[in-house]
């Protein structure tokens, strides 16, 4: 849609039918009736590195610097299973995330926070069951009911296969744990979202604005699909699944990305899954483009994060991260993530735009955008159909290629110089970029080693022994997996452990 | 308008009648027909601090960063008449903007800048005439024919009776050299706008959005009413008019704003004076809201003149100045200013907003938002006419105790917490307050002193002394009062010096 006025007969809509009002089906103007008007969305900053100790000091930080939400960056053998003394781990413990071997690093994350009084995000899911376990233990050792526990593991593991690489299993055992903590979130009345299932990293990997919608919303129905076929009732499931989408710098795109989202997911779920209404509200997670943030001129950075924020906004999320405008170059500091969040608090606070339902709604330009998008995202899902579903055109490298294209055209233009990237390509300047310090890893990796051995040296190795063995029998059997990962996590088995029981049952996944 | 959702019967106006097409009466959706999708704004940062030296250095930085235009700010004496060796400019010379005494000042100030390159905005009103002398003969003397010069002079002084305060003159003379300077432009068929008709200071006073329309809009019928009176034709000087306005914090009002405001010129033009619709199209530039800029946590304002950088482009401004992060605290230094430089570009050529005109037209907010802001101006300038029109107005105090009302009104409202600002009723923290260190003015002064006695060493003192009673006599009389003065600026009279001539002739203005 290149650069022109957009007038009343560019959109052909009807209100009624195609935007309806806030709250109602087809949910394009939000999920709630008053959405921000009346509570703003949750500021939830993704955040962890080091130990857990170091973040609990960062989550501390940010609940007051105003943050209504956590967030929990894991570190890579966290995501894949590995404790921190095991050799895969070297050099990445606590670089990219909290590093968490046992249940008492989860408590440690969480000291002087009440769980019954935080809801909290865990960006995981090869291990999702595991951490899942352990925020568990930690609220029954905290006195904390799991009906009283509020949050959402990520657990999606269909787009670790096509863009985001943490995945451990097969697709299939992997896919059953996945229904597994739906299926016990559900039975356990817990306030938690099992699954967050995210176009985030694959429009990170280059993907566009539509084929962020369109894959997201296959791999929902595949999610979707197993649930039911395992036995689950789409309407007992369906109002906990929640969405995980990206903000990047094309304001109005990206408006109407969000609400094209929301209506093909309600009239996809209706029309295969004759679900109800709450089953079709598509709730959502934001998090600003980490792509799309420069090295160079860091602080431009601060500008980009305040337009995508706003677009995150502007398009109803549910909860957002806005990024760090050092982010490019490191994590973020203490000082750059309250930067990020204090953006959030000015666009909520300052900006007026809490003050209006969906303020864009009836835009001839956004409503034509919203519609081009949604009529996209639809060819795409068309299309996965024909492959026979979103796993199957996984293993088919569908996605992958797909998305590799797109980002080889973005690639292009932006060296071409046609997508201008201020700081980059153009506008630029011989300041250095800012040199980094980075924190001596090697002494965090030997920290956190003592401190498993220390918990190891405490805990019954019988116990342990047999947890583990339960667990590997659930995974060769059909029994529901949570109950033995709880308790295998109670009698202090470590992530690794864990898992490890589990690839002896299932094998591990070897991309095409 | 409290917060809820606004939908298809929240709108009752006519596209056709009430936004027509971008370019075309009256104007509501640009005064362009392709808008930004042809060509960005002007980036037009607001610049000037200590000698003309230093801020010629400033503006080639700026123009080096990509900047599209230039915009000078003068320090108060240049602003009120005095030379830099008048008691009255003691410890002010170079604090504000840049000190003026003479044209080989303004000489100095573009330096290795050729003027028919750039466009220039002066912000200068009671010596505006002065200003634009010295800037046709710097033109000459750098070979630049009149034609071929192009700029703004801001020129408006009924505002600064009702709220900047950089008056010299009674109303009446002063308003008869605010027309002659309109009438000079367009006579030597130069690209200037003789006038920018400013909303910007009532606003950063306290006005309310609405008020900075209607305000503004009753100052340019008092104006375009006086010129006509003087016997040029409105559809000579029309075109040529240029207007000003702030963008604050609440990005709909804003857009909404600037929408009504070239909406309800247009319809006005064309009743009072049935004007051509090169007339009725109203041209602006946008300053951020420099009152909306907090001491506290300095970085939050680069989100802030996001917003309102994005209010102005969405809004549809034709330059913009985006405020330093730091303006706060003191003048912007080079870092800030290009970071601000570098918001308009991020804006301009990553975000997408050039991709459509006017792309929030048609919601079904922002248009019954622009209803009620040409509404309530409309009102607001009714009765103004029933007090007699703007200059009766201000005589009889009525804008400046409006403006008193609604600055207590939002004071209460930020002093109550009803209004939040971040990090000053809320989100606060406790890192102090960088410290800031200030040029020493007195040796500034002492610089610019010795430059002006330089200048009055080397002229003609006969000269100086005919062409300062030529000023006096035109001003006694009714002659053009632009020709005198040119010819004083040429043979280096001071700005001082032309300021007292016509004080000798006119006398001051006290404030009631």
């Amino acid at each position: 849609m290149s650069g022109r006025a957009w007038g009343p007969g560019d959109w052909t809509g009807d209100p009624a039918r195609d935007l309806g009002a806030p709250g109602k089906f087809p949910f394009t103007r939000g999920v709630y009736p008053a959405m921000y008007t009346e509570r703003l969305w949750t500021m939830r900053q993704y955040a962890g590195f080091g130990t857990a100790e170091e973040t609990n000091a960062r989550f501390r930080h940010l609940l007051d610097a105003g943050q209504s939400g956590l967030s929990t960056a894991f570190d890579l053998p966290t995501q894949m299973g590995y404790d921190s003394d095991h050799p895969m781990a070297a050099g990445e413990v606590g670089r990219v995330g909290v590093a968490i071997d046992t249940v008492e690093d989860l408590h440690d994350l969480f000291r002087g926070i009440p769980l019954d009084r935080v809801s909290t995000s865990m960006t995981i899911n090869a291990t999702a069951g595991i951490l899942l376990a352990m925020y568990v233990v930690v609220g029954e050792e905290q006195g904390v009911p799991r009906p009283r526990l509020q949050g959402t593991v990520q657990n999606d593991v269909l787009k670790e296969y096509i863009a985001r690489g943490t995945y451990i299993y097969p697709a299939e055992p992997s896919l059953r744990l996945t229904v597994d903590l739906i299926r016990f979130v559900a039975e356990e009345g817990m306030n938690f979202n099992p699954i967050s299932i995210s176009g985030y990293h694959m429009r990170e990997a280059g993907a566009t604005a539509a084929q962020e919608v369109g894959f997201t919303l296959a791999n929902a129905l595949e999610y979707v699909g197993r649930a039911v076929r395992a036995g689950l009732a789409v309407n007992t499931i369906g109002p906990r699944l929640s969405f995980f989408f990206a903000a990047h710098n094309d304001l109005f795109e990206e408006v109407a990305k969000f609400r094209a989202a929301r209506r093909l997911w309600a009239r996809l779920a209706r029309e295969r899954f004759s679900a109800d209404d709450q089953t079709c509200r598509l709730r959502f997670h934001t998090q600003t483009g980490g792509v799309t943030l420069q090295a160079q001129q860091p602080l431009n950075n601060v500008v980009r994060v305040t337009v995508q924020a706003l677009a995150a906004t502007l398009g109803g999320t549910q909860s957002l991260h806005t990024n760090g405008y050092d982010e490019a170059l490191a994590l973020p500091t203490a000082e750059s993530a309250t930067l990020a969040l204090r953006t959030q608090q000015i666009l909520g606070y300052e900006s007026g735009l809490a003050g209006a339902v969906d303020p864009l709604a009836g835009s001839w330009y956004v409503e034509a955008l919203t519609d081009r998008i949604e009529a996209e995202a639809r060819a795409i899902i068309a299309e996965v159909d024909t492959l026979g579903g979103a796993v199957a055109a996984i293993n088919g490298g569908w996605f992958q290629e797909a998305i590799a294209r797109s980002a080889w055209e973005l690639q292009q233009a932006q060296e071409s110089g046609a997508q201008v990237v201020v700081g980059v390509n153009r506008f630029t300047d011989d300041r250095p970029v800012p040199a980094v310090v980075r924190p001596d890893y090697s002494a965090l990796q030997q920290r956190q080693q003592a401190r498993l051995e220390e918990v190891k040296a405490r805990r019954d190795e019988t116990a342990v022994h047999a947890g583990l063995r339960a667990v590997e029998a659930a995974a060769l059997g059909t029994e529901p997996m949570m109950p033995p990962i709880i308790e295998a996590v109670r009698v202090r088995a470590t992530l690794g452990e864990i898992s490890d029981a589990l690839r002896a049952a299932w094998g591990v996944y070897r991309a095409g």
